[in-house]
């Protein structure tokens, strides 16, 4: 158990916090109405402006980089290089809003209702991110100074998919090197109880198509012309099998053994296998050569999945065509240490070994995966400063299903990155009636503010690690 | 070769055929404007009124017989019950001229430009029919009388895959009473020389669907939600093999063997396979284990053909999503004896066999395959007309790829059907600028005047063929 007597320094911060909480709240809503779509560039200049404005407000010094897309909002406190150094990564630009016509209140008007917040992009990542400067007021207005160095990184095109922000943590080294990167854009378990996530998957997205004729044909032709489509569902047949294995030569070989410390933790996720079902509609979840529970394989499996499929007419009735060409649309999330480029190879292998050699790829996007280890120091802070700030135990998740730059920072800075999420399962992020729940906003301001606590009780040993 | 002697008795008719043209085309130009198009049912009923006045002009009794759908314009000329009689079959109904803006002259105008009448319906089937019409009148006007039996069928519903055809000829089976089916609705061989076809195919269309959740998912869920794209792939190679082969249960067992006869009238049939890759924009043909050429594949070979895939996002890019369902659209093209019933029943019987008893079938089209004898006396008739009327030897197919209600005629009332197109192989019916040949027309014309010349040489014994 935590010593909340040790959180007795923190008692001091946790009074500062409340009492400007409903100053916080219009701050942070000012923040909110700042639109800053990233898709269509609306209002993204202004955004970055105002954020580094909130953060100088809170006592960081701040700069604003150019890239090539939009700015980078950095700051930092370097209090004592023999201090560690926190990287606080987040992002301040949003989804679009459409459709408008779906939501409850404007998009752009945070509105309350029933304890949440409603706007968009106060779940993802606007609420999320502020706290972290928050933490910083709250630390240098009580005790005049941060416990530990802190720096941070926000960007403006996590939504677009971070096209920037590699090149510019590979430009500036020097300027972002840390102990360990930490972030809040993720939710809670849908249990209500909070998470710390630990990693993310890797993607790589190809696009497969045959083609065979300048044009769709009378399907009478199809007793002497091939039909693409027959030769897609063979090809496929050659990357899959129906026990759900993918049979691309080597894709598993760089699969990292998973840990017993890692698998412990999985096994202790609330599950309730049979009610995600019914969320889902779906009769029964599978069960693959390597599949335990609904998490283990969510956080563990790598996937094969076809997102779309398509081949001449797709319409209502019936039409009889010989389809010019015929493409399949595939996501393959992956797993440490997969490299989506070496997959990337050994599919353009598989497919010449099979004879698909005329089988065009286009990629789409590729993703590295990311996992820090279960047993890292700087974990224990984390999971301490949420038992302080939300007086709950957190759950630790080794990785989750979906995809975040995490591989960034432990790939390219080398550092153990932890997600500390404060939204509820529900936001509805990307979707209309975004929502942040007051309570997790309120909790995740005391969660930031312990943080640098903790990690300071551990110091910069935990770089070794 | 034959002896033009013979047709000395032709000589007078074909005399007057040609001091009539003018009269013929202004006749067929006021049929023509007549609309007459069953998708959207615009004039039908007017068209059917004028065929009929067209005929009884031409010495013809006629009857308009109403159906559930478009009626029926019934015609007959009975000389003398020991004379063969017979069937001629046609449709007076057109396709919709849509899209407009790429027509030269106004659909519904008939117009000649470079010797070819341009119109909707001119070849599909309003000429081709009308040559039949005309010969009646020929041999009246000149004979006193016509050689044979003769009942017209013309339909209004072809264009919309035949409804009431069968409906209509199985309750009148005695008014319909022949000893063989003629009707001029096809084209020439691409080379300009004159055809005659003696089989279509049949045709079973089916959509098979893989449903698996109720709405589209986040594919990090492919970890535990099977993909229906993925299972149908799976369905989809039980069906058929990489040698071309269709794996479904008894598919073949009722495939009617080839005749030597058959097998030698395909090896005359004009190909040049180079050439037709080039207009296809393909490498090659495909020669799977029954290939022998182009036209031995495409008269006597099945097909199970893919005509639609779909599933999931087919839009631009990317999108991650697992799609809650998959689907298939199948066209297969039948040969006789495969019976579009059976071949559905074998379908089910094997995806059950294979694990896909969830597999949803929808049929959309089930046609009979039909074949007439290739040494059939009345095969004999029609090769004699066509080369009296055109002055060439026609290319006898023993069938096509396409598909036509020959079932009707050939399974209904037992009788041989054979086809004699007058248009040519550019014809583009369906499409913008349709257009008949106005060498076909008036060969056509003379053709279909010499054909009951010839059927009454061979006589009623040719029922017992």
């Amino acid at each position: 158990m935590i010593d909340y007597q040790k959180g007795t320094r923190m008692k001091e911060i946790f009074q500062y916090i409340q009492d400007k909480q409903q100053e916080y709240l219009e701050e942070l809503f000012t923040f909110l109405r700042c639109k800053s779509v990233s898709s269509y560039n609306d209002g993204i200049k202004e955004c970055a402006q105002l954020l580094s404005e909130i953060m100088e407000k809170s006592g960081i010094q701040t700069a604003i980089y150019p890239t090539q897309g939009n700015p980078v909002v950095y700051g930092e406190i370097i209090e004592d290089s023999a201090l560690p150094t926190m990287l606080i990564y987040g992002h301040y630009d949003v989804q679009p809003p459409e459709p408008l016509d779906e939501w409850n209140s404007p998009p752009f008007e945070p509105t309350i209702r029933e304890g949440k917040i409603y706007c968009r992009g106060v779940s993802d990542d606007k609420s999320q991110l502020y706290t972290h400067i928050k933490a910083v007021e709250a630390w240098k207005k009580t005790k005049g100074r941060y416990p530990v160095n802190v720096k941070f990184l926000f960007e403006g095109e996590e939504e677009i998919g971070s096209p920037n922000l590699l090149p510019f943590v590979e430009s500036h080294k020097e300027l972002l090197s840390c102990d360990v990167c930490f972030y809040s854009d993720s939710h809670f378990h849908e249990n209500g109880k909070p998470q710390i996530n630990l990693g993310v998957k890797g993607l790589c997205y190809v696009e497969i198509t045959i083609e065979n004729a300048k044009t769709d044909m009378h399907s009478m032709m199809a007793t002497s012309i091939q039909n693409p489509a027959w030769r897609l569902v063979q090809l496929l047949n050659t990357m899959y099998d129906s026990e759900g294995h993918i049979c691309i030569e080597g894709f598993y070989d760089d699969v990292r053994p998973i840990s017993n410390l890692e698998i412990e933790a999985v096994n202790k996720i609330p599950v309730n296998e049979k009610e995600l079902c019914e969320v889902y509609g779906v009769r029964e979840f599978i069960h693959g050569p390597h599949s335990k529970n609904f998490y283990y394989n969510l956080i563990f499996e790598p996937t094969c999945n076809i997102s779309g499929l398509t081949s001449g007419y797709t319409g209502p009735g019936s039409k009889t065509v010989l389809p010019r060409q015929a493409s399949v649309k595939i996501d393959m999330r992956l797993v440490p240490d997969q490299d989506p480029e070496k997959i990337l190879k050994a599919l353009r292998l598989h497919l010449n070994r099979h004879g698909f050699e005329d089988a065009k790829m286009t990629h789409y996007g590729m993703v590295m995966p990311s996992r820090t280890r279960i047993d890292h120091l700087y974990v224990s802070a984390a999971v301490n400063a949420v038992k302080l700030g939300f007086e709950e135990e957190p759950i630790l998740f080794p990785g989750i299903g979906g995809v975040a730059p995490d591989f960034v920072f432990t790939g390219h800075i080398n550092v153990p990155t932890i997600v500390i999420p404060y939204a509820a399962a529900d936001q509805k992020n990307h979707a209309p009636n975004e929502s942040m729940v007051m309570d997790g906003f309120i909790k995740g301001l005391r969660t930031s503010a312990a943080l640098p606590y903790y990690l300071a009780q551990i110091g910069r040993k935990g770089k070794q690690e």
